[in-house]
């Protein structure tokens, strides 16, 4: 398939007529600007949703919306915390009420599915927010909205995936924050935006299992690595990237009928 | 110690006195009215935290604050999903705002430390959002927020506990609701509650990694126990609440200095 | 009637039996956390409404549902105002926010006939506000909301009450705070939570009939009381409580058909 | 005295010169547009406050600004309800928030004294609710707002003035919508917006001392008039006009040393 | 025709008949409180559209709602900037939630045709998207809402007026601001509030085409006239007043069948 | 200079490093996905000030942040209106909240000089908003916010290159909507997302001088071309760039001292 799959690239009776074939889809891919260490640049949690969803789209017919490049506040355990400069969150009311009209005007446009691909994790509780409540807003709306999905893509990552890769050696997500997965992903998608020498060895961040306000700053990593990426390759970030590629488009396919 | 704890049970004056005393800690129970299967109470996700939090009260000179009893959505992976009857919500920013006004009011008091102790895993994200608001607007009354805390009292589970207690068959905290760890649990603290004999076999639900609006109701157990909670003991009950009230008891201690 | 009313302690099962029953009534009680003297704990206003409802539902097949703790602001003229250590409360916003997520549930759920029954008497107008925005809201759900019913339950107190129990010396009810009839009705609910000991003779506060920001403090008394508590009595307390229960009890006869 | 008092009618220079004199003070006329029965207009509830202001302003020095024309919903017991055509409320949300802009603006301008006369009974609490709050607002500017007063004209009557107009017969002010009162008030000061020959004679209303959603509108006379008008004179009406304006400006020397 | 057209002075009943007939129309003016220049009153943009409508009013049936006085901040360019002692402006959300209030009461009513006229240039987009979700609460209350017009009375003016009065002097509407235009419709429908001998001559305002915070006070005349307002006479006021009022009358019957 | 200047493409390192220089500029793009005829794409108001951004900063040293794709409704007048189907547009108040959300951050990370370069004529009221109250936002949190310029690119038009290009043929610039300005741009900065082979010739619209809801739909060319863009050309648009681009970057240098 050839077509132009991108809505940002397409004039409106193309994406009319595009959303009003049978069991249209549009992917939504929800990053954040956000500190990942000396290594990647603070879009990365943009540009790996939105580089599957592409890939997904490009070979489904399914749409890419504009990326909603801005999420969540990055908390510690997930993302090194909110005093990193570079940075740059809203809040989460911004973030669901920002949804809520995507979803409105998707819903006036006819698409029939939408799926939000989420590349950050802070975001994940609230785009399920969000779309609860674009669902009540369709509903007094009196309108059909589209059948809506929600996924970090990390979701799909399988233990089989990871024991081939890592063995018995994978972090958990939360400390996976420009770790290995992420950093080869990277490698495997844009690796002109990837410094690998800039990496230092250093262990795994130990945190406590509560959050605090304000949070000790000495207990994350001073270049905002939580877990070592050396050992990142872009080999590794295919995997990554097949796995999370072909297991949406399996569940696009499984719950929107495509 | 025999002082009351309850700040609902002590005048103002008496209140005023505890709180200003070194590093005073003011714990507070955040919870939900959500369906807990036909074995446990609505309140589940209530009960157990503010008797947690009363537990270390009244080993430690914290006080506790009128549990918040309701409690945000309730999602199909973690708590069943918002279609059950009974389950009694609200909205994520009503949640919010309710903490940002709390932590407001503390603050006039001068409560020192203050840390919200969550029984209602989809509470989670929400309480942190409203931690970082509720400091931000005390940097905007120019006033000395208190020290805070949040945490969900299941976080401070151990493998250690885990394996001497399940074995190798404990399944993720997400299918844990109304399950053998909750279970337990009100067997411990609140036995009459609990009826063990409406119990009906059934294996754990078998969730997608996404969520879906609307979402297949058929997935979701029709009594609402998303796993078994057939095993669950009070012994075993004991065994969870001293491990919790300990872990928060330390982690009160390591961070407020009690 | 032995059946269990508290929708905290019922199971979700008996919960949706109970409501689907004719004429099913669910009582919320709208408490604050506000100072009331130095014999009366911070909960007095959640606490009345509470054993109100409590009463009522146990001898009507009512439910009562999980206690509203946290109420609006505290006024120099009805509760001492915002300047006490321990009076913790909420913005209006806050508590109509929370009204219509309940009444949006409770609409779901199914309720037929919900009453507020406020404790507080700064709640009054929010609570009025918010039963008129839930109405809207379930009008733009398309949805049949339950019958409401807002009510202080102070309204109930007759003339011929007042004359029996004070012959002519009844204050008004903003100076009640605190005083003769709260204090009798906890001698009477929770006497072990009432320290008449504690209590000292001063004349009521003379306040202007306007309000003013910053209001004087000096106008109202240090300890909290807005007029004498001496006189207080269990025996009161019961005939106060009769009254409110049986009209209560009356007024949900009349108008929801029970 | 004869300068210009009404803000409206003012350039900016001599306002700014007139709020710089030492306790300078601006009077805000909050009212509605509410039914008022066939015999008042309705506009009743916003020509009665600003002509108090503007009277006591005339005398005094004080400003006027523009009067705020819609107020918060009618209620059945204070204004016959939001049932009727003409009524034109606002949110009270909308009512606070509007509000806090006037005080920051207010504020911004060194505006020292700032007093909020009502005229429409259901504006009181949010009147104060958005006191409280822009109160706040300003401790988060940094900045120093005016002293303020919030009043409702009818609080003011005392119990003197009644004996001496009414005797004994002197209704409930809730009841006096579009009474005795008002309309006395409105012949003093609009008598060309009056028409006495529309009144027909019936009972005061007998309503619950609770509130209900939806309310039987059959217990609110046809007419909106909650008690009888019949009786009201010009003379009465200047009996009260005095005794509020009076008051009005005694309260605002005394508060605000004018 | 000279009936009552100001809804404020009509009581309910009138109201309730008038908007009855075929095709009523309300015209609500919005204007601000504003430095005009030395010369003119702080209300200039909300009686110039007051005075608009009342004339169309009374030559139409229509009916003009009491004026909503206070409006969006000043920008620099059309106003002068909020820098401005006497300026004092809501924020834009609270203008939006006002009109999407009162069109929802105007719905209730069953007001078939609605026209906000508008005095005050930063008004204009949120007035424009305070119908967009007007309209849009309409849908969701399942309402049918009046026809909707919303214009600046200044966009009625055509080249050949423009030509007519000034050759080819006249300047932008933003430099307008206090300027020949709005001093003489002033002298035209209140001569008595205008201060011709304060004038003093300067040039044009000379801003950049973008805006800055903070912005450089110094661009802006101390005086607040953006522009010169010699030459304003009654005479050209009553040329610019016909045109608007006829024009203004043209579009109701065109668009609303009058 | 060969510096990155995106920001999504820079590590937080860098970014740190690039703002902290003296004079630092940060300018944000702000676009909207809205139909812009058969020829030109969705995205064309992200494309061109994204472009003009990139353009100024490569040449400059500014720094280019994510730019906020989706912008503010779209109205008849400006953009053809919001039935289109592809328009896919927020409320104003999301994006306001989106630009305070940002400009916090921006705050917070110590950038200096912040622009927000507008494509889309209907953001421009809300953006100015926006940035009024991210200043207050920044006095309250008692912080030194980012002097901030807000620009549509289209005001940098002179008359000078008007008259060159068009001669006195050039139209007001709502009408430009997906004109022959827009769509000359676009053939300069991205020729393959043109397609001038499905323009059709039709006159300009002509649309009243006010709003309506609802609109007369037939008012609007049905293929969304407010005017003609028959007469485009790279030249052309090359002309327009390099005006917009030279004049911002003349205008940052001259505010923000670079």
């Amino acid at each position: 398939m050839d077509e132009e799959f991108r809505i940002a690239n397409m004039n409106w009776m193309s994406y009319r007529d595009r959303i009003s074939r049978t069991e249209s889809v549009v992917l939504v891919p929800i990053g954040s600007v956000e500190q990942h260490g000396p290594h990647l640049p603070l879009a990365t949690d943009s540009l790996i949703p939105t580089a599957i969803c592409e890939h997904c789209a490009r070979h489904s017919g399914a749409l890419v919306a504009p990326t909603l490049s801005y999420g969540a506040r990055s908390t510690p355990r997930c993302g090194g915390g909110q005093h990193f400069c570079g940075t740059t969150s809203i809040d989460a009311s911004t973030l669901i009420i920002q949804i809520r009209d995507l979803v409105r005007e998707f819903t006036r446009h006819g698409v029939k599915n939408l799926a939000f691909v989420v590349g950050h994790m802070e975001n994940t509780w609230f785009v399920n927010e969000a779309c609860e409540l674009a669902l009540r807003d369709a509903k007094m709306m009196g309108a059909e909205p589209p059948r809506m999905m929600a996924v970090g893509y990390w979701e799909f990552l399988t233990q089989k995936t990871i024991d081939h890769v890592f063995a018995d050696k994978f972090p958990n997500w939360a400390l996976e924050h420009a770790g290995i997965m992420e950093t080869s992903m990277m490698l495997h998608i844009h690796p002109e935006l990837v410094h690998m020498d800039t990496l230092i060895e250093h262990g795994p961040s130990r945190l406590p299992v509560y959050d605090m306000w304000p949070y000790d700053q000495s207990l994350i990593p001073a270049d905002g690595v939580l877990n070592t990426a050396i050992g990142s390759t872009s080999e590794r970030g295919k995997i990554f990237f097949d796995e999370f590629t072909s297991s949406l488009s399996a569940a696009l396919g499984r719950e929107f009928g495509r």
